[in-house]
């Protein structure tokens, strides 16, 4: 019977590239290993199969009756459906460790570093097995991405040198270059409705019994949305409507490392408050913010009085 | 902070050894990791630290307040109390994977072989870090012990190729002679009372009803036990009194993989169709029988009809 390889849901590039790299690993030990996916490719990640060559993996959503070996992930909740009515028969990770448990010793292989690409690197050495080009691009990719080209504080020296080490086999020069193509695939905005851009990951917060509003759009450069910013803002007013307090749009650079923060709201020099500075028009740049999670969100969240 | 390296609860030869030998390979790599143990030792264990020059870890209960790195499991119920108000860091085991989560990305690496000392040998190669003659030789009698010297099915080559990397380490020419001390020290019999050695390894089950009491003392030959055949008959019978349907005693010789099982009963004859054979005496030879969960119950328990 097959193992399937397959990463967590809503893959992303490390799940996807790691589930590959995985099963070509165990295929060349003689082992009958198929990637999978547990769902629809983001575009970052469907360059970066086309870019080496690859279609995208088989899809597999329930684990009913199969084996299954877990890539990038531990959780249950990030696992395909009914795991528990499959066998999990291994792990290669790189996160916090989740409650899958088995009743039988399995191999699993969990580092804390920036990517699950890195670990493949390790065990491929650890096995004596040659990673092949088109793969160990794959693996450089997913190792480009999570660690945002090893500017995201998760980056470890690891990384650093499977990267480096990756590159050689894969005939990748310029890593940087491979990196900014990921990063125009993902943050492709060309003929996207506004509507759907302001909703590309989007998140509304209770804020001290008011509703915020805050998308996050990642970009190459803020030219990308250079003629698109009125389109964007309307879009805004209509998200906002007369139920929220504010909504705000993260405009990110991952280039320079900041964002350009749109924001519509009922009190304007609040949300200037919450980040030290004053609206430029109907936006402000911030220096250095990236996370929404970690900077936009606990400083709307103090201002607000939560 | 020092980071505690413990095994489980009833502390092995393995779980002992293994503490004994990560902390080593982590202080070597220059981190601060301190051996512990949970428990008292067995007479396998002091024998083992005592031949290859080493002191009895740290006794550790409690891990409040502590960072601790798992060795030997991963289960909660086997890990030091109050694991969840400590701080697990790492994780190096062969067993089915437990349910201990954490909040943050560690090191988690688990083998399907026969013992945790193979899993480091493995480890300290894929460091780069060679294992101390002395520590080599504690790795080296964790997996005879585990492996029963590679009678027990869960033997694979891994476990053959570190036994003898580590005996060449630790200038062991004789591994079957390092078993064989190992045994004798577990299965000392001298100067100890008949009923310790009938409550040394003793369960009572339930069999349709009536109560059977089953005990098994491993030996490395059924000599040691000679002259105390009748001393044990006789705590048999004590043991038995007028509550229990039958006791029997397992004398299991693990060289000859057999067992001499002792037998008292209000129905010897269903004890004798049990296993298909006829007592010789108070006892019968039975080939092949090393396990009571395995072998023993499962037999009692359909000649009981349950």
């Amino acid at each position: 019977m097959s193992v399937y390889v397959i990463g967590h849901k809503s893959p992303d590039t490390d799940s996807v590239t790691a589930a590959i790299a995985y099963a070509a690993l165990m295929k060349a030990k003689g082992e009958d290993y198929v990637p999978a996916v547990s769902g629809k490719l983001n575009p970052e990640s469907e360059m970066v199969l086309k870019q080496f060559g690859f279609a995208t993996p088989e899809l597999l959503t329930d684990a009913t009756g199969k084996k299954i070996a877990l890539v990038d992930h531990s959780d249950l909740t990030q696992a395909p459906d009914n795991l528990n009515a499959g066998e999990v028969v291994a792990v290669v990770d790189h996160h916090k460790i989740g409650d899958v448990t088995t009743n039988q010793p399995i191999f699993f292989f969990n580092m804390p570093v920036g990517c699950t690409g890195t670990v493949l690197k390790i065990l491929y050495d650890m096995e004596g097995v040659k990673v092949e080009p088109k793969v160990a691009g794959l693996m450089l990719a997913a190792i480009l991405s999570d660690t945002v080209n090893f500017k995201s504080p998760t980056t470890t020296d690891a990384d650093k040198k499977a990267v480096k080490e990756l590159a050689a086999i894969a005939g990748v020069t310029d890593t940087e270059g491979l990196f900014m193509e990921m990063l125009k695939a993902k943050s492709a905005v060309a003929g996207v409705p506004a509507m759907d851009l302001l909703h590309r990951d989007y998140k509304d917060f209770d804020m001290n019994g008011k509703k915020v509003g805050v998308g996050q759009l990642e970009l190459a450069t803020l030219d990308q949305v250079a003629d698109m910013r009125d389109a964007l803002y309307n879009a805004m007013k209509e998200q906002k409507g007369t139920e929220r307090h504010s909504v705000l749009l993260m405009l990110t650079d991952v280039v320079k490392e900041g964002t350009d923060l749109m924001v519509i709201s009922d009190d304007p020099a609040l949300i200037e408050g919450a980040f030290g500075d004053k609206l430029d028009g109907v936006s402000m740049w911030i220096d250095g913010m990236m996370s929404r999670k970690k900077q936009t969100v606990p400083n709307l969240q103090k201002a607000f009085g939560c």
